[in-house]
C-alpha cells in the first residue's frame, strides 16, 4: 500500500509500505476513506520533535476490511471512525472515561500511521465506532474531524466545564480551538470568547458560535478578557496551542475556582508552580479520550446538528501529502484532508 | 498589645504592637484565645521568602471584642474561628466556593498577623464563623486547626475527590497532610496511603485513618504506590509539601483521569508541561477556601466526630514564639499552638 513516511524534519514522502495484517485477535484492518494532517504533525515537521523515517497520521475514517477472531462490534464492510489513541474501552481507566490513558493505550501516530491506504487498528472494539450507516463523501470531513480535532475540542470544553451560564474563553484558533468553540456552543455556553488575530479563523469561530473575538495576546490578552468578564476572568478556559505564552495566558484568564481544559500538546512549557498555585483553578488536560465522545459525536453529525468538517480548508489526494504539510506549515491552510 | 514580628529570617520577636481598631464598618476586632505557627511561616523564617519586620500568623480563634456598624453575624462576646484569607463571602467567586479568591481577598498573614493578643478582621461576616457555644480550652486545639490546617487538608481531600471506593494517597506528613488523611477518612475513602518516613507522624496518620504507609520518595515512592494500586496509581492524591520532588511525585502517583489536590505552597517549583499533559489528570489547588468548610467543620468538632487538635504536639505561651519557630524549624514539633 501507499503511505506517508517522514524521513526527517521537513521531508515528507508517500511511499510503498507493507500492507497491514491481523496480528492479534482483537485487531481490525481498515481501508481508509480519508485521513488528514494534524497540527501536532507539524512538531516533527519543524524539527521540534525527532523524525527518522517515521510513519505519520493518527486521524482516520474508513471501511473495515478484516477483523480478528475476538472482535465483536465491528465487521467487514462497516464504516468506522476511530480515536487517535488505541484503547480497550473495558479497563478501569477506560470505564472512568479516560480512554487515552487506557492500560493498553497506544498512540496511532507513533506506531500505525494512518496517512496511508490501510491501517491495522488494535483493540478494534475499544477504539473504533461504527457509523449509523454508510456515509457519502460529503460527510467525510465531519466524520474525520471527530477522530481527533472535534473529539479533542469537545473534551477540552467538557474539561473546562463549558455550559449554561458560563463564559468560555478559547486560546488558540487552530482546528482544535475552533472545535472547542463549537463544543462550547453545543454544551450551552452563554458567551464564547475566541482569541484570534487571523481574519478567516475569526470568521469561522463566529460561525461556530464565538460571541466575542479578542486579538490581544499575553498580558494584554489577559487584561482584555478580564475587562470582558467584570474583572474576574472566564469560568471556562480552553488552551489549544501548547506554548509557554498560550498556557500562561490561559491560566491568567481563568477566574479563581474556574476550569481550565488544556489540550495543546505542551512543548518546552515550564509552568511556574507558584503561579498555578495562586491562580486557584481546576485544570484537566492531556491527550483527549476521544473514544468517550465518539458515539455521541457521530450521532450529532449524522443528525446534522453539527458540521465540524469546515475546519478542513484544503483537500488533496494522499499522494500530495508533502504539499499538505507545506500548506499547513506556511499557514496557507488550517487543516488538510487527504483523500484516497 | 503583644505580638510577633519577624525582623528578618530566623529572628522572631514578641513586641509591643499597636492595638487594632475598627477601620471599616465591616471590621471586627477579636481578642485571641489561641494562635499558632504554620509550616508556611517557616518559608520566611528560613529565608526562602523575604521578611523585613513582618507581622506573622494567620490562624486564630478568639472572642469578638468590637464590631463595625455593618457587621451582622457576629457580635461582641461571640467565640469565633476565622479563615486565613479574608473574604466577603458574597461575591460571585465566594458563592462558587472559592473564598480564597474573593474579590476582597486579603492574606491575614501579610497584613494582619494573628500571632498577637488581638486582631482586626476585615469582612468579619464573610471571614469569621461563630462556634455553637463558648468552648472550653480543651477544644481550642481542634478549633484552631480548623482555621487553616484542617480546612486546608479538607479542601485538598475534596479537590482530590476523596470518597467511597477511592484510594487516596497523601504526599506530606506535616499537619496539613495529616488533616488530609482525616478528611479522606471522613469523606469515606476506602484506602488511604500516607507517604511518611517519620515514625511519630506515621502513628498519627494511622490514628487519623491511614491504611497504608509508604516510606519511599520520588521515583521509588511512585513505583511503590503503583504497586499498591494495581499499576494504575491512586484515584485521589493530595500534595501537602510544595517542593519540586513532592509535586512531581504527586503527579506521578495519580492515575490517568484521577484527581490531584495540591495545597503545599509551591516554592521554586517548575512543572514540566509535557509531564503534566501526558499524566492526563485533574488538578485543583492553591490557598484553600477554608471559609467554605468552616461551618461544617465546626459542627463536626462540636459533635466530637473529629479531633484535629492532635496535630499540635507542643503548646507554648505567645511570649515564647521564638522557641515555637525553632522547634518547628528543627522538626522537634509538627505544629505549635501559642496560648494567650
Amino acid at each position: 500500500m501507499r503511505g506517508v513516511v517522514m524521513h526527517t524534519a521537513g521531508d515528507v514522502r508517500v511511499e510503498d509500505r507493507p500492507d497491514p495484517e491481523i496480528l492479534e485477535p482483537t485487531d481490525a484492518v481498515i481501508t481508509l476513506a480519508a485521513t488528514c494532517v494534524c497540527g501536532s504533525d507539524l512538531w516533527p515537521y519543524r524539527g521540534v520533535e525527532p523524525a527518522d523515517h517515521q510513519v505519520m497520521g493518527h486521524e482516520y475514517i474508513g471501511v473495515v476490511e478484516e477483523v480478528g477472531s475476538a472482535v465483536e462490534t465491528v465487521a467487514p464492510g462497516d464504516f468506522v471512525v476511530g480515536s487517535f489513541v488505541i484503547s480497550d474501552n473495558t479497563c478501569e481507566i477506560c470505564r472512568a472515561g479516560f480512554q487515552s490513558k487506557c492500560v493498553h493505550a497506544e498512540f496511532v501516530a507513533q506506531t500505525i500511521g494512518t496517512q496511508a491506504e490501510k491501517a491495522r487498528i488494535p483493540h478494534a472494539d475499544g477504539t473504533l465506532v461504527k457509523t449509523p450507516g454508510t456515509p457519502g463523501p460529503e460527510l467525510y470531513p465531519a466524520l474525520l474531524a471527530a477522530s481527533d480535532v472535534l473529539g479533542t475540542g469537545w473534551f477540552a470544553a467538557v474539561a473546562a466545564e463549558a455550559g449554561p451560564g458560563r463564559t468560555v474563553a478559547v486560546v488558540g484558533d487552530g482546528a482544535v480551538g475552533l472545535m472547542a468553540v463549537l463544543a462550547a456552543r453545543e454544551l450551552g455556553a452563554e458567551r464564547i470568547i475566541a482569541m484570534s488575530r487571523h481574519p478567516e479563523r475569526q470568521r469561522l469561530a463566529r460561525h461556530y458560535g464565538a460571541t466575542d473575538i479578542v486579538e490581544e495576546r499575553g498580558d494584554e490578552g489577559v487584561e482584555k478578557v478580564k475587562e470582558l468578564t467584570g474583572g474576574l476572568g472566564a469560568h471556562s478556559v480552553i488552551e489549544a496551542v501548547g506554548t509557554q505564552e498560550s498556557f500562561m495566558q490561559a491560566v491568567g484568564i481563568t477566574r479563581g475556582g474556574g476550569h481550565l481544559g488544556y489540550v495543546g500538546v505542551n512543548h518546552d512549557v515550564q509552568i511556574p508552580g507558584i503561579e498555578l498555585f495562586f491562580a486557584g483553578i481546576h485544570a484537566l488536560g492531556g491527550p483527549a479520550p476521544v473514544r468517550r465522545f465518539l458515539p455521541d459525536l457521530l450521532e450529532r453529525i449524522w443528525a446534522g446538528e453539527i458540521d465540524p468538517g469546515l475546519v478542513f480548508d484544503l483537500t488533496l489526494p494522499l499522494e500530495d501529502a508533502a504539499e499538505a504539510y507545506r500548506a499547513m506549515d506556511e499557514r496557507r491552510a488550517t487543516k488538510v484532508m487527504l483523500t484516497l
